[in-house]
């Protein structure tokens, strides 16, 4: 199993409660009550309306001047305070895939600044990036990102999207899901 | 399934028989009398010693100049004379994952000349490549290459694999295989 590999398991069970689900583009995500983030490929979960996996992988833009900059101020995954998530899963088109690799920078970055716009949000919004496109079975979605943050910060990260999905780069978004979670404590 | 996923199976079966395995780099793959190449996950085939998978995908280091060179000159696999075809898995270091887009970019091409390289052998030499590091599954290589090429222009391909193994980007190589194979006529 690829060891950077995760499952997303949409059910009624598991530690995060779905506090919505909308379309942002194209096609939803079945309604479900649970999300559950697991490592490995979660294939023979019962009783799961859908499962989403994508495995973590090296950068495809960040140059070394930002990513020393991202190293020194994002922070990781399960902060005791970061209650609120969020799964966006993602899809790009044709068009975007048929770029080269100047091209898609240059959407990316130049035009779209995706990577400052992230930087404005940390530490306060925690961030991994999951790579669908090249798994071994063909996947709905391009990528899947999972945020966490707490609640005083959901207006802040609201603000991060609404920038991202403003940007030239959202042109070749074709499918995109919102579902926004808040951590179980039984 | 993935639609750009390819399997490599090496067995006493298939169209193309193997002339040489040797390890240029690493760990060897086990001898095989033949290869088959097949759309999709060979998953369950009988009798292979190895299948190895991988998947084509968007092009991480071309640039659009590049490309358009590229695409003008290449050719497609399976020309009638192109008898002859060589498999190199390879396999890259955690230094070389670790490094930035640009970083890897600088030694592939401002440093080691691979896209420069390449362009001197086309359209002699056709190329495929996939890439394994992505899949669900955890592969014994990152990429697999699939060369054809005519039976006269076998020394150009050993001279272009010369080049391209003496540059700087091949010191983050760390497994490597070379399987030469000739296309079976029954």
């Amino acid at each position: 199993m690829n060891q950077r590999l995760f499952s997303f398991i949409g059910s009624n069970t598991g530690p995060w409660t779905v506090t919505a689900i909308h379309a942002v583009c194209g096609e939803s995500l079945a309604a479900v009550d649970r999300i559950e983030m697991v490592a490995g490929d979660a294939g023979g979960t019962a009783d799961a309306a859908w499962i989403l996996r994508g495995a973590t992988s090296n950068e495809r833009y960040v140059i070394r001047t930002e990513k020393d900059r991202l190293v020194e101020k994002q922070q990781g995954l399960g902060r005791p305070q970061a209650t609120r998530a969020a799964l966006i899963p993602l899809r790009k088109n044709d068009a975007w895939w048929a770029l080269t690799q100047d091209e898609r920078r240059e959407i990316f970055e130049a035009q779209s600044t995706h990577i400052r716009i992230g930087m404005k949000y940390l530490p306060a919004i925690a961030r991994r990036l999951h790579h669908c496109r090249d798994l071994t079975s063909a996947e709905p979605f391009d990528f899947l990102t999972w945020f966490e943050y707490a609640p005083s910060d959901e207006s802040a990260f609201n603000d991060l999207l609404h920038e991202l999905r403003s940007s030239p780069e959202w042109r070749y978004v074709d499918r995109e899901v919102d579902v926004r979670l808040i951590r179980h404590t039984a």
